[in-house]
């Protein structure tokens, strides 16, 4: 399968078509040495991620360029190989406290004693997206190789270079190779995957993410759902302005929009609107798209061909339902052979438009006034997304106060897209953006264990109901 | 819709059909109900749940009278009645410490804070089997209105007498009533129920469970399954027989096997196995049907018809395939219009029969012998159900060692099927037992939430990453 390079427009990669034989192969390889992964301590599974990180470490530079090729970008490439190391760090500081059983007594029937324990799930499947290529094949695979189990993962063809990297890196680490494994494909692949696995861990479209879905419940296993978003930012008259530009501009642009988490609404009630407005067009003004100089400019290349093609649906259906462009593009320009997407300001933008109501995925800042606060709400509610958000008033309270309507596992208070930077808030998706457990704290790695309970009696004597006899009487 | 007599086979009851229509009305008042009673403090929750309780015991006869004609039975239906009020008792006690939110500051970024909360699913749809009619439309219902959940619940259509009675005890509590409703019904309004629904508590057979799934994942919409069970006894040599033997009858023969945490399959070490028998035998023989007498003899019908069809399948099948009966009966028999199974001893039985890897549901006991430890443990894992299993040893330890390698979410240690008394351990249920969070203990509370996060940005500084600039610098 040939790849597309998201700078050039060449097909400059090629990727091999893994069978369901060799997919299953490999699964059942992993799955064999998962009980020995499990069965050692969980300071034995720390240890051998602390030598994964060092190999990381040793190949960090192949790993960026093969990276900066497939995402045609420098300075967020480097961010995710250099928090490889920290998210390591913080996945065993949270692990090094799981796994300690003990008896307890009952407190409801006194010969009765209790010990919980926790059982890995054996072989976990990772199918993961193109726009943080590492990060996201990451952020499941940690926690979960934690809790004892193997792992499995696919990341998108979109960007499959920096695989064969990490690949390289975990042979280094041979107890980790044991269990596991990269494999690059398509989606074909990852739905042989699903049927391998025990569990799976998607991140991506929610067109895909039902797919996935309804796979995993024809096979009757457990799913995790991390899918799309249109995140709202909304600015209440009392907000500081300057700041709330500044962060939704950063919210909406940081890595030309490419994120689930990217601010794709803009909100601002009515009385500020016309203050606001060209404070966020200052700000877009300020950020260059980079096809010339990859290290020059901040809006690097839509790094999917398809995704620029819905960048310019969304843009062409808001233009002809009568949306204003104040900076920015019509639609995204193919510079050198890569799609690049100024940051555009639209106003006279309604929920009649895709680019309010659908994932855009680009460096897009649809604004919007509202009047009451009930109507801020509505807004921010009305689609069928709950990420996050991001709500700015002029104290702490207010913003809360509105923040605790919005569906959404995380609001961004009096700043935009903190989830980005804070991984210790538990948070779960709300409405299509996502099914199942939290990615972050503690009960991520409890997500990847079932709880077992032993029930002890702790008397030779027999009770009353250990008899049937007792049932009658 | 006519209803079959567990006791005289007679078409005696009748539930009205309702539509779509009906169902949809049902679920659109109770979830617009739903955002006041999530609104309230745990402490108002709490509040109503105790009134409810107190109108359950006022009209504990009526409830008792038709669960009686439902099920057949009268020991078991005064224990479900009973259950109510502990049950919800304890589900209270366990949602008084929650829902305190404050506000932290962050571990890693030094001018943010994070307050934690916990937003319920707006409308739960419950879908309960017919064993314990009352007790398991319970189940889920009690944490998920503790949760702020509106729920609605469909209880099995073979059990359904007592559908109006508690609507009618629910009607008595006026603020209970707007956000609780039983409807009866049968698979139609079941799957009508998935579609109205925002997330699924589904007890019952794994291949309607597996339907479930299904559906609730073309709705994207959560799902806790608990299904079927095939739960092993598993005897060492070390252990006491005589303990062993009473508690397997028990287990086995409890609400005449018809508990998904019955045990299903007795494995005997070797060197025990012809003391063991006959003491299971004289156990069986001790426990008499009530087909003339519903007071009189611990073994009720078989509720549903069709069970009793199942069950006289897996006994035709083990018997054409080589198993001896040693006491019980050949089949399920005809009495006065009820099916009775008498407590059946088989010995001589494989896994390539039916009886000892399909769910049976009846008062069976299959009992074969194994040598080593290995080979129990491959035995005992030996069906796609993981629900619990019971392991009796000498010493706690030994049990406890060989229970790990069980696959299982309860394992009752010298005693049998201790999850019927025992409510206090979390667990989950391991391969086609069911999918999601555990039914015990407070993590049962939080799987009807979501959980939310603010992260807050408390000093009016711009931090460098609020400018999109930085990216580039």
């Amino acid at each position: 399968m040939k790849i597309r390079n998201p700078r050039t427009g060449e097909m400059d990669y090629e990727i091999p078509d893994f069978t369901n034989d060799q997919v299953k192969q490999i699964c059942d390889d992993l799955r064999s040495n998962q009980s020995a992964w499990a069965g050692g301590s969980v300071q034995y599974r720390i240890n051998i991620l602390q030598d994964w990180k060092s190999a990381v470490a040793k190949h960090e530079t192949a790993l960026i360029e093969a990276l900066t090729i497939d995402t045609g970008r420098i300075w967020e490439t480097k961010l995710e190989v250099q928090i490889v190391a920290s998210s390591i760090d913080r996945w065993c500081g949270i692990a090094a406290s799981f796994f300690t059983e003990e008896v307890q007594h009952s407190s409801s029937i006194p010969f009765i004693k209790l010990q919980q324990s926790l059982v890995p799930f054996e072989l976990i499947g990772v199918i993961s997206p193109w726009n943080f290529p590492l990060l996201l094949s990451l952020i499941d695979t940690i926690p979960a190789l934690l809790a004892g189990c193997a792992v499995v993962v696919k990341p998108s063809e979109v960007t499959p270079r920096f695989i064969a990297v990490m690949q390289n890196i975990i042979d280094e680490v041979p107890a980790l190779k044991k269990v596991l494994a990269y494999i690059p494909g398509d989606g074909k692949v990852g739905a042989d995957l699903v049927q391998q696995a025990d569990l799976i861990c998607f991140t991506g479209s929610t067109s895909t993410g039902k797919k996935v879905y309804d796979a995993a419940s024809k096979k009757m296993i457990p799913v995790f759902l991390e899918l799309g978003g249109k995140d709202p930012a909304i600015v209440l008259e009392s907000a500081n302005l300057s700041l709330a530009a500044k962060a939704i501009a950063w919210g909406s642009t940081a890595n030309a929009g490419q994120s689930c988490l990217s601010i794709e609404r803009i909100y601002i009630q009515d009385k500020v609107f016309d203050s606001f407005v060209p404070l966020l067009v200052d700000e877009a003004n300020d950020l260059l798209i980079n096809a010339n100089n990859i290290a020059h400019g901040e809006i690097g290349p839509i790094i999917f061909e398809k995704q620029a093609a819905i960048i310019n649906e969304h843009l062409k259906d808001a233009l002809e339902k009568g949306a204003q462009i104040l900076t920015g593009s019509t639609h995204c320009e193919l510079i050198n052979g890569g799609y690049y997407c100024k940051p555009t300001v639209l106003i006279n933008v309604t929920h009649e438009m895709k680019i309010m109501t659908e994932e855009t995925f680009g460096p897009i800042m649809p604004v919007m006034k509202f009047d009451t606060k009930e109507e801020g709400i509505e807004l921010a509610n009305g689609t069928i997304y709950g990420l996050s958000a991001a709500v700015f008033a002029g104290t702490i309270e207010e913003a809360m106060e509105f923040g605790k309507h919005i569906h959404g596992g995380a609001i961004s208070i009096n700043d935009a897209a903190l989830t980005a930077i804070m991984h210790e808030g538990e948070k779960n998706s709300f409405k299509m953006s996502g099914i199942g457990g939290t990615r972050m704290g503690p009960s991520a790695i409890k997500r990847f264990m079932r709880q077992k309970v032993f029930i002890i009696k702790d008397q030779p004597i027999v009770a009353p109901w250990t008899s049937a006899k007792f049932r009658s009487s």
